[in-house]
């Protein structure tokens, strides 16, 4: 595939690393291109940063900003890699908000410095739905894609299921 | 996706870890499980594995054997980890062999039990798309999705690349 | 060494684990079993897990529990894996009320399951200066080793240094 | 100790790598650095690479050269990283022809490369045991601590063992 993707990254615990001196979670800097590097993927991305939280902490504003940069974004396809917590409201606000695109939401339950992390089966699995899917708001988790509006997250389990 | 997936597994440098006693690879058991459980992925898989070999090694029975394996396999989309050597000489043969499925090989330019690998990527990848192709034969690697018989390994730059 | 040596486990960061379901970190088995088995380690080691706690979290009642374990045990020899926030204080109660045997006190300033951790490099530092010292308390930490009552934890380098 | 260490690098397993694009294993840079990084040695180390050369392949020319950069070193403690399967010819060497200073030689079963290597805690073993040993030669493994001449590789165990 040819087209260009655009890949945005918001935080989430995809991103957060373990802070030694205190023993909390804090964001550094992404680590999205070293799994890239990993992967060796060689898909054409062009990657923006644009905040880096833990989405329990988003709000309107935080949404709305996602929203504009996708619209504003020349391609036709893009990745978000988010936290987990809150994603599904993302993905409805999206839904809402940014037709005409394909967009996939991805993210991770274990942060991928953590070692044990599914991160980087997400982030693999995120970037194939993203090239083949037609227009739309959809989440990519635990190996399946879900559109959006129609999954929610079960924290019981830990993972992402349809509803009908 | 309802639809169960099968998995075959053929070995390749996907599977092979490092002989400590004499510093060889060799194979043991696939680490197929553990990726998976590692990715959280909860796909329904029927997993089998056909051979553990590398692709250098293989020869027209082993082929005749994945394409058999194939077509008596009761599911519709079928992924199969392959060794990266020959993994097109694969596709094509059941290209020719092997129709009205979905059909995706992946692999690993880095053991999985080696830590810079590809491989937990690639599985991502190549169950993304094994769920959404229409029925074809194809190679997943890089992130990116190849049709058999237009796709060849560069060795140089160790990766897949399109021919016309 | 023919010598038998004990290991007590207490927790800290060198044990614990990312709980994917809220984010937090908690105690569930020791890794210690797995991190020597890792470092091919053949030493003769008899293993206990005295508790699994956050040293922030330990009182006085845990300090006498640790200290008649060292007292009570056969081996004169004893490795103590515990958390880096309090371990000073645990090796000077210890220096006072467990004489004639040699104690080391290690831990980790990352949990051994985040993957950059420092745990597997400080067992083995421990494990070979408790083989070699003459009796006494001490903290083998950051490749050092400092006597109990000599040693403080930086806590804005996150090391530790000797004090006169 | 305030005393400064020498290290020398003299390849082995221990720093070997996986050639992604032929699947052999090869030396590029030491990753000695990078192990020390994650170990949070805090240890005043003066750092050389001699070689990066399979053990195996060492001639009398070799370990001649070790020799002289021990003796030529100001360092009265000195650790050596090299191959396993003849670094007792080498300690043995040493002991010969390099008296007056504490030497320990270790190595590694598995590449520290590879995720499950004992590299990381041999070398915290081993830049233990240099700090508190008494001048001699010394091989550091398995957690354990060998006198030069004194010691063999149990090729079928893969590890070593003491000879009287």
């Amino acid at each position: 595939m040819k087209e260009k993707i655009k890949v945005f990254i918001t935080g989430g615990t995809f991103d957060k690393e373990y802070n030694e001196l205190n023993g909390s979670l804090f964001f550094k800097e992404t680590h999205l291109h070293e799994m890239l590097t990993l992967g060796r993927c060689r898909l054409d991305l062009s990657i923006d940063t644009l905040m880096m939280k833990d989405s329990l902490d988003f709000n309107d504003a935080d949404r709305q900003s996602i929203a504009n940069a996708c619209s504003a974004a020349a391609e036709e396809r893009i990745l978000i890699t988010h936290g987990t917590d809150t994603m599904t409201i993302t993905a409805s606000y999206l839904a809402k908000n940014c037709r005409n695109k394909t967009i996939v939401l991805t993210g991770a339950m274990v942060p991928y410095k953590f070692g044990s992390s599914d991160g980087l089966f997400n982030l693999g699995s995120a970037l194939a739905f993203v090239q083949i899917l037609p227009a739309g708001v959809y989440i990519a988790m635990n190996g399946k894609i879900f559109e959006a509006d129609k999954v929610k997250k079960n924290t019981d389990k830990g993972e992402f299921e349809s509803i009908s």
